[in-house]
């Protein structure tokens, strides 16, 4: 892949080898790790090393063409490329993206498990670059579509990580930002920080710094005093799920961010790529919230107290009324409602592509 | 001090000793420190051991009797109170509590300096119980107040730390949640942790558990999820300083679940003592908002990113309009507006104690 920021590079395969970024270590330490084992990679993906759910499809195809790079001319394809997928896929038994990846592999396989081994390594290589390319391509629209909405100049606040460390590209939401930077159209970014992973705080800003966007860092019940202030004037967001009347579920706050932005008028944007659009769940109320561990939110200070609850939903659910726009690599549905969302899913089925329609990311 | 709950207190004057709860330690660690000597004192409250606006005044006032306990009969005895108030008040410099304090010892002081040396520290020991138990006593006023207007059963939502650990008593809006619960009008309590100190993970969340209060910690993010999910049915919050026309200065975040509690019809309680109220300043945008340092946001996890500024503003202002109720130990205004709040300064004129109205907690 090439980009016009190769200081932010993920995930890459070069030659017979991928090279990833430990994002763990993110913001103290950039370190980048090159293997040759698919082994390595899902450890990374285990270890959340390597996340976000459009990264995560991509290092999954990685990791199937490194295992089948390794297959000698009389090695047993079948028995190495289901070891692979077995092992690829049991690091994140939830994630959509993988799954869907590792079919789009599969479908290569079987078409040419019988050629010879250079053509099969070649073909799922060019299908794994394929995802990774397509990827980019979604950003680099929702980036386009989502610069030419937001107010000029714009002081965006935006959560959690969309950026180029969760995709194949420049990010959904981040990406809207990074587009409109050089556009000259955003004056200044407000990151939340993200509690409890800090998602902001550690990959948001991090990767604002890299391309040299001015951004300030703040706790996440600071968004109403900055509104306030009118320090801001438009919100952008992702999505990890979108009903089919535009509810949006997404990282937890979203649904704050959203009443605080509607009290002050400020425009609430959310960025995704259709994939992310499941027409088969009316509306949001349907969506299961994920409630992750308690430890999420008190091991980072060793603050467990006795007798007491701790709830960690991971996301919550934005009802589509307060959606100024939803912004897709197919286009842009404002103040989206059943019948608008509808008809984008009409528009997508005439043009899909790979992605199956309703596949979550 | 006599308490219900001797398992919290975090501040005692113990013959000629006092014992304070090392608050810096907690939940970790529940560690007492008992001294005679003022300069310990003085170290306890530059490092934050014992804070909360209330319980600094209080910890002053012990500060001074400890050092007076240690005058010998020919020993100067200005020379000894100058020094011990002049190490005392330059540990918080802003804390209004604790220059307040340190007059009412300076009266007395100056009313017996030439009598018997034990006169004199009887006078001193007695004015320092005095405003400990005065502090006492408006808490269980103000938790009276506040107990009677919750629905019941209430499910409450609070912010940062109001408790025990902040006050000479049962604390200000955590007072509140504490008589109620006495009453059988809580079902349960929400803690918001409060970043960026974490005073309500740490704090609240120790206090409640000691109380054995169900109780349950989210991220501040999640505080718009409690209320769409209706879990919450109300909000009590303190305050650091109230306008002339009822609008709040509170934690950074106040003014978010303010506007979270109105979109959702939910009301929002605001518990503070009289001297909290400012009536020289005419409205919120008037109270100056104290920007904090970058550290705290970013110094738990060791998460600095080059190039990224951090913005730490350590309250906001939430306007009158916005609150249900100020709820003081003089009575309560429900739906503050200035005629209402000035009827309140003409009450607590009439009945004035020792509290200059219009001082700052």
């Amino acid at each position: 892949m090439t980009s016009s920021h190769e200081h932010i590079q993920p995930l890459e395969l070069i030659d017979r080898r991928v090279r990833f970024l430990d994002q763990t270590l993110l913001p103290a330490q950039e370190i980048y790790v090159e293997t040759d084992d698919e082994h390595v990679i899902a450890d990374a993906l285990r270890r959340l090393a390597i996340r976000g759910a459009p990264l995560i499809g991509i290092a999954a195809a990685y990791g199937v063409v490194l295992a089948i790079n390794r297959l000698t001319v009389d090695a047993n394809r079948s028995a190495q490329f289901e070891n692979a997928c077995t092992l690829l896929s049991s690091t994140r038994p939830t994630a959509v993206n993988l799954v869907w990846s590792l079919q789009r592999l599969r479908k290569v396989f079987e078409r040419y498990r019988t050629s010879s081994l250079e053509d099969l390594q070649q073909s799922l290589r060019a299908e794994a670059l394929a995802i990774h390319w397509e990827d980019a391509e979604m950003c680099r629209a929702i980036g386009e579509h989502g610069a030419a909405l937001l107010p000029a100049p714009a002081s965006v606040l935006t959560h959690c990580n969309t950026g180029r460390l969760a995709t194949g590209g420049k990010g959904t939401a981040l990406g809207i930002i990074e587009t409109a930077w050089e556009l000259r159209r955003i004056s200044h970014v407000y990151i939340d920080e993200t509690r409890p992973l800090l998602q902001g705080a550690r990959l948001t800003a991090w990767e604002l710094g890299k391309l040299e966007i001015p951004a300030t860092l703040v706790v996440d019940s600071a968004a109403g005093f900055l509104m306030q202030q009118g320090l801001v004037n438009a919100v952008v967001v992702g999505a990890d799920r979108i009903a089919a009347n535009g509810d949006v579920a997404n990282k937890v706050g979203t649904y704050s961010l959203a009443t605080l932005a509607q009290h002050h008028r400020i425009p609430l944007y959310v960025a995704a790529p259709t994939s992310t659009i499941d027409f088969e769940t009316a509306s949001g109320g349907l969506i299961p919230i994920e409630q992750r561990a308690q430890s999420e939110v008190v091991s980072f200070f060793d603050n467990t107290v006795e007798g007491i609850d701790v709830y960690n939903p991971a996301f919550d659910v934005t009802p589509h009324e307060m959606i100024a726009a939803i912004i897709t690599e197919a286009g842009v549905i404002e103040r989206p409602t059943i019948e608008s969302m509808a008809a984008l899913r009409s528009k997508i089925s005439k043009h899909a592509g790979g992605k199956p329609v309703g596949a979550l990311s």
